[in-house]
């Protein structure tokens, strides 16, 4: 029985990342309606402001759902967003029970949507893959609850730890599989952010290409100003935010924008852009989560503040040694082991020749 | 078939394994004899000099072993060693059929064990579980060829590749369960080798103490003689060698004898021990395998000339950051990725919240 609801708790999650990209700030949802131990439709929340999981799922059974099982990752609704709430569409379809994931953390929602379905007769299974959906939203549980930005970094590294030689070069230290992967992880978050450093050394594009889904805000951190004006990250298809300080010319923001770049002025902290007066920023304006892609003073600067909700780190196959090669993770260090940031690994996969491994800061 | 053959062979490596560290330089050998399905007497190879598995497992057969199948994981041997040819034993036993899962690498053995025994009319099944009983013998399949001692690295770092904070804060990174198996691997290898800054910083006893087995020779890597008399590597139950050049004075030499270690001076290169000629010492000594232990210089010493064998990189679930902490692989560093050394990753295991990644320079 177990056995079954995760099969079609699995379905509802597989759909609801179809949505990935599109729904933010919203979550993503999937839903499958179940007769006779059978999928009779599906449905999933595709982009924000659209029709619900639920509703798509409803409309598809037609009159099928009458007397069926209901799997949604997320609790159903039981408010008027952009659309009418899920649960009075699930009590009058006829449903007989309804499997959840997790509860909905949203104040309007958490509990009522099951209070709502329970008071109407309708059986409500709780917590099926509860741990897979907690971390397919994990950037709108974060959102939620904080209206901060949810903080991912991402370190391509050797297995000593480098991001480049001594003499900088970089390219490649992963293999196309990770750098899919990376594009994937782009795709997820609403923004990607690097430091000028990154900008100057390997002037990336910062875009999604090889998958498809939409394009993030591409944020360059540069308290100076030293942005060169011909770097790609200030052409093509997605947005561009220069995040710097008082310190930056003024002729250097006004060329800035007149390339079509938005620019910010930030408080300073040790000199550079305060990197937690950014997120407050960011948060301020509906920005739900930043994919960090570096360099070492970058990392150093968000790690420290204890600001990095997940760690994606990347491994290529190599050892690059050198006292004078560019670590991961730059800036002061740590002085002792105590004062470390801790790390609990969730998941390690093998990318082709690459490792990635997935973890939290543990509690 | 292929499946029972396996399980039966899994069984032989596993009696095999208990060997580990009393063999040397000898291979480590399981022999199981099986009649009907079921296993009717096993045998190992326990000690240098001592008998070879297959003698022991018919020994302790005895009239079952006619018409019986013998699991090996090494070619019986065909000549006369320490002991009589393990083949002629197997014929006159009435053995069936013989199992094994690599040829001997020995230049006295190599395929004339097999041929021995088809003349003799007993059928030979060859590879199974190859790749595990050439990893088991790894040390003694290269020790046969090359008559140089295989060279284990381990590393235990942060997951952004440091091995202490720049305050020299490195106890610990990795966990109990990383620490235990770093005996394991002492006792696999017949000496361990550290450089001087790891004595001066970390001040270890280099022993084996959290499993049984034999000690390992400690090696301390010291050009210029400056370990500490007081080191706990000169102490204990283990023998201790270190390995110095012309720039170590007499008295600092003539101190280290009278404590009970063994000092040998050999060529220098850019100032150090030449770790090249080192191996060369240690080959016509009879040393067939090290585990260097650190630190980083020694690491990259070693790296930097293509005479790491194995890779062991542990990592603790942590990240120290900072330009100036101390990298688990220093030196020079190699200019660009094209001239890195690139690893093939053979395993991946999670021991308690550390990692360890092991691997081979790929080819």
């Amino acid at each position: 029985m177990l056995e079954e609801h995760e099969r079609f708790m699995r379905r509802a999650l597989e759909l609801a990342r179809r949505g990935e990209g599109y729904t933010r700030p919203n979550p993503l949802v999937g839903a499958v309606v179940v007769k006779g131990g059978k999928i009779v439709a599906e449905g999933y929340h595709a982009r924000y402001g659209g029709p619900h999981a639920e509703a798509v799922a409803l409309e598809r059974a037609g009159k099928a759902a009458e007397g069926a099982d209901l799997y949604v990752n997320l609790e159903p609704c039981a408010h008027w967003g952009k659309t009418p709430p899920c649960v009075d569409r699930i009590i009058a379809a006829g449903v007989k029970r309804v499997i959840i994931a997790t509860r909905d953390p949203n104040p309007l929602v958490n509990g009522k949507g099951v209070e709502r379905l329970r008071a109407a007769g309708i059986q409500v299974i709780e917590g099926v893959l509860e741990a897979e959906a907690r971390e397919l939203n994990e950037i709108f549980f974060h959102w939620i609850r904080t209206k901060r930005p949810f903080v991912s970094l991402k370190l391509a590294m050797s297995l000593d730890g480098k991001i480049a030689t001594k003499t900088g070069d970089s390219r490649w230290i992963t293999g196309p599989e990770a750098r899919r992967r990376v594009h994937e992880l782009r795709r997820r978050h609403a923004a990607v952010l690097v430091g000028v450093n990154t900008v100057i050394a390997d002037d990336p594009e910062l875009t999604v290409r090889e998958v498809p889904g939409p394009q993030p805000l591409r944020i360059v951190l540069d308290s100076r100003g030293r942005i060169p004006p011909t770097a790609k990250v200030l052409e093509g298809v997605a947005p561009t935010l220069v995040a710097t300080t008082a310190a930056m010319p003024p002729e250097v923001e006004e060329e800035l924008r007149r390339q079509g770049a938005e620019v910010v002025r930030l408080p300073a902290r040790d000199g550079r852009v305060d990197v937690g007066e950014l997120l407050r920023w960011l948060g301020e304006r509906g920005t739900d989560s930043i994919l960090v892609e570096g360099g070492g003073e970058v990392a150093w600067s968000l790690i420290s503040r204890g600001l990095v909700g997940k760690f994606y780190l990347f491994y290529g196959p190599l050892i690059i040694g050198g006292r004078d090669a560019v670590p991961a993770v730059g800036g002061e260090g740590f002085p002792d082991l105590v004062g470390c940031v801790r790390i609990s690994i969730s998941r390690v996969e093998r990318l082709g020749r690459d490792l990635l491994i997935t973890g939290y800061p543990a509690g």
